[in-house]
């Protein structure tokens, strides 16, 4: 099989515009090779509940794949075109957050951590694959025109707001992807036509140099689906006002107790409407006993002699989280005291990853004859 | 002086927009010190009489300046997004740029020869300057918009031949400018632009991080000058099939011989017509004794028993160019066959100047704040 093609499933059903539907998907194929793979975050806030809901627990899943090498991007890129004025928040993003992903046990041992703004590689294959990319394409992906929209409405922005980076910034994913040949790339539905963009600039760069950069699938998690078709629009906005993986105890109560639930609801005994309900759809998400959510919800909903409180159900949303925060708290406490433990392989990682992409990229500039011009004069 | 501001010069008229009006003004200045200068040229196709007169009689004048520094680009990123398909002609072109710029002496000893390709620095700072340039202020660059509008009339192409590199380039340029501490830029007064966009960029990092780099001056040569406001609309197109800097006597001969001179001429004695004489306009450029060309003239235009033959006026300016090719065709041969006398010092001049702009580059960011993240572990 020619490195440039698509890695083979064996069972090669499923395959849509290029999309892996999800983790359990990806694991579940027999793949005829080890795979690689990129995931990049941006280090714009601390870390909370969605963060590893959405993104950690596949990473983990990922990471526990003997098939699929991984590698973790610290995009700090992706965040400092909006934070040239602020750089030390940056910082301390990009400190907490590799803190985080320590503690909710991604381990620099199996996995790859790469601070994308130490690999100038990146930059010069960037800069050359703008030549690859027609100006009309790039300002056609309509992820761009959507966030360039977005951008525009924050009123207390001007419109100089959008730099040339930002227009840029998805030929520099590419760029991201490409050089180290990665082959899943792990992202939302909004970042397809980032990956279909990809495709196209690599499959001409192969085409004309006769490379063999793998052409990237994009790979769509379940609740990543769940969260971008239906909730975006639907749930309520206190949906989103979250707890940070670094909750105490107290504050996880004093979150869920100030939970939305059934304004409606005037006594125990009458029967309660779940459709808006917060606690319950947080339960959904977080707490693994099924059966028992569903029989809460029953009794919820029938209401009389048999329903639970609100409280009630808050109480085991409070130890369902507690239950998933309190290692994570811990563990991050312990990393914060013993930091020299992972720097050191993380800055080997690093550099490690840079000689490889050196190389790469010299290979690439060899192809393409723009590298020593000298050798012709001898 | 903080090394931000302008070169302060002692005589400090005459500057209007950031711009020295010509070489010889530039020289009678009086620095307060010694200035670094840059200068690129794409290495699109082999150098010819206009390259000379235009560019290269200016290099040799600022390269024997005690007081200016001189840096001279080959700036074949700026070829390479139009030639992606055939990199070897762009090899070629290198090359053969490279030996001309000998063979007029051009000195590596005295200045430094860059490669642009060869020196990733210029590519990282160029995506974080993308960070800082606004994409309105990019695409209201009136060069840029003139440029775009001129490659959509080449009817051979698509639309899609406007890659998003062209968009970036300006500001590439910004990168190539501003990384080194260059502070006077010989353009053509279509650049212009891209200088104020230089100061902009520059004068806003230097503004936000407390840098240093200084704000670049555009030199505008006299010769540049009149050919943009007169000729490139006024003067026969024949003016622009030229010779190239390795032209033999016969080429020379059968060059001038082709050239127009004056329809309406009948014979030897009619008074004639110097308007669109193709050779006076290269005389009067390239003959240096003028006292000879205002004689010539007046006979000519005079006509009768003491008026000039044309062919007496080509034969005086093949002899004019012959005296200027020959040497340069000679030198060319000499170092066509003894290229090891120069690449050494070219190859350690590019690897001594990326040691200096890898440490600015790394001051840049420490100043910025994106560097050594680790260090806030420790």
């Amino acid at each position: 099989m020619g490195k440039n093609e698509n890695p083979k499933l064996h069972n090669n059903n499923n395959i849509k515009k290029h999309v892996i539907n999800g983790i359990d998907d990806l694991n579940n194929k027999v793949w005829d090779k080890v795979l690689t793979c990129i995931t990049w975050m941006r280090p714009s806030w601390r870390l909370h509940l969605w963060h590893y809901k959405w993104a950690l627990e596949n990473w983990l899943k990922l990471q526990e794949n003997p098939n699929i090498k991984n590698n973790f991007l610290i995009a700090d890129y992706q965040v400092l075109w909006d934070h040239l004025w602020d750089t030390d928040k940056l910082r301390a993003s990009v400190i907490d957050m590799v803190i985080d992903w320590l503690a909710v046990w991604l381990d620099p041992q199996k996995s790859n951590f790469i601070i994308q703004s130490y690999v100038p590689e990146f930059a010069e294959l960037f800069n050359l694959l703008t030549m690859f990319t027609p100006y009309s394409v790039a300002m056609n992906n309509p992820t761009l025109k959507d966030e360039i929209k977005k951008i525009e409405n924050r009123q207390e922005l001007e419109k100089n707001w959008i730099s040339l980076w930002f227009i840029n910034y998805p030929v520099s994913q590419v760029a991201d992807i490409m050089l180290p040949y990665w082959e899943i790339v792990p992202v939302w539905e909004d970042q397809i036509p980032h990956i279909e963009l990809s495709r196209k600039v690599i499959k001409k760069v192969n085409t004309m140099y006769g490379t063999n950069f793998p052409l990237p699938l994009a790979m769509i998690s379940e609740i990543s689906r769940l969260v971008w078709t239906d909730w975006n629009d639907k749930m309520s906005k206190s949906l989103w006002n979250t707890i940070y993986l670094t909750a105490t105890l107290k504050e996880i109560k004093d979150w869920v107790n100030s939970m939305y639930t059934d304004p409606w609801k005037i006594s125990i005994k009458s029967p309660w409407n779940i459709e808006n309900h917060v606690v319950f759809k947080y339960l959904d998400i977080f707490y693994n006993d099924k059966d028992h959510i569903e029989e809460l919800k029953k009794r919820y909903i029938e209401g009389w002699e048999n329903s639970v409180w609100d409280w009630e159900l808050k109480k085991i949303l409070v130890e369902v989280l507690e239950n998933l925060i309190s290692p994570i708290r811990e563990k991050r406490e312990y990393y914060k005291q013993n930091m020299d433990l992972v720097i050191s392989s993380i800055e080997e990682w690093s550099e490690n990853m840079r000689e490889i992409w050196q190389k790469l990229l010299k290979e690439l500039k060899g192809k393409m004859g723009i590298l020593d011009y000298w050798k012709e004069f001898k």
